[in-house]
């Protein structure tokens, strides 16, 4: 992996991002390269090389930060940077008690990623996004809504939140970008419930559409718990591997 | 359906609520008949009377009222009792952006039921909650997680909400009450990916427990809209039929 490392860091410092901002790209894929989500991990260095509407230069920016509401914008930057840079905002300035973090964020990459990091700082944090329509109903029609992934992570006082994070889609685009799955199995999940897989995408492509905005979209409540419900819900669990565990 | 309604006011009134809770839980009861999920209906007044537990004039009270958080204790009111409270004061005084509220309100019936409200109202409302353990691991092991529905609805000014309101489970505990359903069937719903919903299952379970507390949370977020994505969506759709659509 070190060489794959040294020669994706090569590769996005060539894009034109810079040395901080190729840090955090580099970051983001290793930990889904780690975690088994390869359509989200190196590759997508590649995916970046052939994109011609990258401005590695681009900066984001709070529009709006208020004690329980925030806004930001990419401003032509990476998604990835977008939610670095909310995360980083939530660490430097946590909410008293909650805070609803609205954004164009758009790649956002593994979703789990960003909420793990505020549960390790003792948040609760919910994040879900939209991408580009690819579900149709199960019964057929249209593309109507992106694989609109949410993620929970839950902090807990023995050091390993529980971290869900779930996609409505079969399979996932990254997939299809690394030519593991087929672009035709970007459907609901859920088989002969697939309505129900298809109904949450609806629900969350409408609310990041209404609070976010339209065709990119990403909304992140952070939260401080007043309880620590994961160590006896991982006694309880005897053993069984839960979100998010490796 | 009028005779029924009436006799169920009837039996409601002998259970000891007063007449304005009567009204709540018939009104509650009705409307998910006609949304076709009888397992929320009327046959829960039979499962009313055959509980022993029933306060019938126990009154649910917010202990935090704040612009953006609120908690609600049910004190031993049913959680629709609770639920209805809770939706009253939003529509009374509702948040300049965005609240959390939370409660112990159990049991939460149609959790569409209530966001509708709020989104007839012009609100974005997003609520889940927790039920007894009944869904386990896909690949087994104890039940840890309820059937943890989460309701999502989506104003709209053509007066028709979008309301996506799904439960982990690939039936209800409601539809095994009635006979429609067996116990053994109360498993994460999406058969091969059903670890999609039984994680989402776990993080929903997790998060109520952290922000409201154990065995009974109910958590809801409420926001003001900044857009109004639901006329082009419905017009995207062409026709297809929408979550929470009649």
């Amino acid at each position: 992996m070190s060489a794959d490392r040294e020669s994706a860091r090569e590769r996005l410092l060539a894009l034109g991002f810079a040395a901080a901002d190729t840090d955090v790209l580099l970051e983001h894929f290793l930990d889904a390269e780690r975690r088994g989500k390869p359509g989200q991990g190196l590759a997508r260095v590649t995916w970046l090389e052939q994109r011609d509407d990258l401005d590695p230069r681009a900066r984001p920016a709070a529009v709006i930060q208020e004690e329980t509401y925030a806004r930001w914008e990419s401003r032509g930057a990476l998604g990835y940077l977008t939610l670095e840079a909310i995360v980083q905002a939530q660490l430097a300035s946590p909410p008293r008690r909650s805070r609803l973090i609205v954004s164009d964020a758009s790649p956002t990459g593994v979703l789990g990623y960003w909420v793990r990091r505020l549960a390790d700082a003792g948040f609760v944090a919910v994040l879900t996004a939209i991408s580009p329509r690819r579900l149709a109903h199960p019964a057929g029609g249209p593309p109507l809504t992106g694989t609109n992934p949410i993620a929970i992570a839950v902090p807990s006082s023995d050091g390993r939140p529980v971290v869900a994070d779930v996609s409505m889609a079969a399979v996932t685009h990254g997939d299809v970008l690394r030519g593991a799955a087929a672009a035709a199995d970007i459907i609901p999940f859920g088989d002969d419930q697939a309505h129900k897989s298809f109904a949450l995408a609806v629900g969350l492509q409408l609310f990041c559409e209404a609070l976010a905005g339209p065709d990119r979209a990403a909304v992140m409540l952070i939260a401080r718990p007043d309880g620590d419900p994961v160590p006896a819900f991982r006694s309880l669990a005897q053993g069984v591997r839960l979100p998010g565990d490796r």
